[in-house]
């Protein structure tokens, strides 16, 4: 299989690199094939903004959404944005390994999203009009690919456990493993994390790889975090949760299937 | 008052740009002496990394924290990052202005908060010894503050209710308005959202700038979202809530103070 890891952290001889350096490792050793994009080490352009588009579709007024789309339909894009594209349609897993910095990814990172997720590639796909919403949340061109997050997080488990002070690790992942992963039909796996990462003494690292390794044994076989499908049916046409479901739970976790929900929808044939 | 505006969109005749312009009238109008930080204008450095060090501790191995450490105590830091922290001092107010993208802000203004949240400034801040983890979540050096963010969204407000499919709008902001915003020591506000930006016609733009010049004349008197203070009372010294607290509540809700809850501890003098 194909996995495509995407690695952000300014230092080599961090523990995200060595992280970075055991996936390709272990992945090649199960007879994967790996290609990795080290943000840092490609000098990645991290904002998007007008230099993105030479070939304007409206040159006076700049809409990143409405000339990434122009772009990418018209074949204009620039090779940094299409080659990323191409290694996401190359990916049968995608690897995201990154230090949880202010609650989030790095901001080279969360660049590499908004220029790489063009209009037409990973959002405004499928139809939108009436009760229909796009194809999107279970749905769209990442579809049958999986996602990991791999991530280092410089505070203690109890701060992320469901009642902790910094909120659920669940909750502080929901924009990024919903909204960016989820979102353009990835499934998503449980994240790979690591706490305390400013401490990690040789036993504790040895211990770390081992846990790592078996996830990136069962890359392909864990069970995916069970988001609900936008189109699966368990919302409504204004892309709301039905009555009667996600009872007994608020927040985020009433987008998760329950035991006991009727099943979902089959995905339409592609 | 003094209010420190930050602004992230490329293109000046946004929706955002006509936000950014009506608070500063607005603002300047009410009496109120305005800085802003036009992030895209000032092609401020989105990239958190080496550069940001002349003078490194140590320059075989990038901690990053450990570096902002060194350079925030030591005043080798580099003069965009210690402008930015100045306007964050000089201000009672702080508003954010961007669109939502990929359910978070920016990178460019992600960035601007890894660089310009040293350690020492805005985290790292107080004791860090046994049951105390820190003067965060409601104490630090930002106390004493209010912070708003105004930031469209393209997509339909029904989909960011309680039960819209990308999540409650106040999950979606947890990491920003708990974790960058509340952690330092700011009060936040309830953010001020235009949803379905792309399609904003001349009769909701004066609706829109209406309900923000109201938004911004409570700028100092409406009140904060009720986050619970970590060093309040409310959570252990693992910094998990104490049980009997959140009840009826799950996700980021739990850390909203309710009604019967204990009072918590009085802030210590400064």
């Amino acid at each position: 299989m194909n996995v495509f890891l995407i690695h952000a952290h300014p230092e080599p001889k961090s523990l995200n690199g060595s992280l970075k350096d055991l996936a390709v490792e272990t992945l090649t050793g199960l007879g994967h094939a790996v290609q990795v994009s080290d943000l840092y080490a490609m000098n990645w352009k991290a904002v998007a903004d007008a230099d993105d588009f030479p070939n304007r579709a409206h040159p006076d007024h700049l809409n990143y959404a409405y000339e990434s789309k122009h772009a990418f339909l018209g074949g204009t894009q620039r090779d940094d944005i299409a080659a990323e594209q191409a290694k996401l349609l190359w990916a049968d897993a995608v690897i995201l390994q990154f230090p949880l910095w202010w609650y989030s990814m790095p901001a080279i990172m969360k660049g590499w999203f908004e220029r790489v997720y063009a209009y037409g590639f990973a959002y405004g796909v499928g139809e939108h009009a009436g009760e229909r919403y796009g194809d999107r949340f279970g749905e769209g061109n990442l579809l049958g690919r999986r996602a990991l997050v791999s991530m280092t997080v410089g505070g203690r488990e109890s701060h992320y456990t469901p009642r902790g002070v910094n909120g659920a690790l669940d909750d502080v992942l929901w924009p990024i493993q919903h909204g960016m992963l989820f979102y353009p039909g990835m499934a998503v796996l449980e994240p790979f994390v690591v706490y305390q990462a400013n401490r990690i003494t040789p036993e504790q690292w040895a211990d770390i790889a081992d846990r790592y390794r078996a996830r990136l044994r069962g890359l392909f076989t864990d069970a995916p975090i069970p988001f609900r499908r936008q189109n699966g049916g368990h919302y409504d046409g204004r892309q709301v949760l039905k009555d009667g479901l996600g009872g007994g739970e608020t927040g985020t976790r009433i987008h998760l299937v329950q035991p006991g929900d009727p099943p979902e929808y089959p995905l339409p044939p592609r």
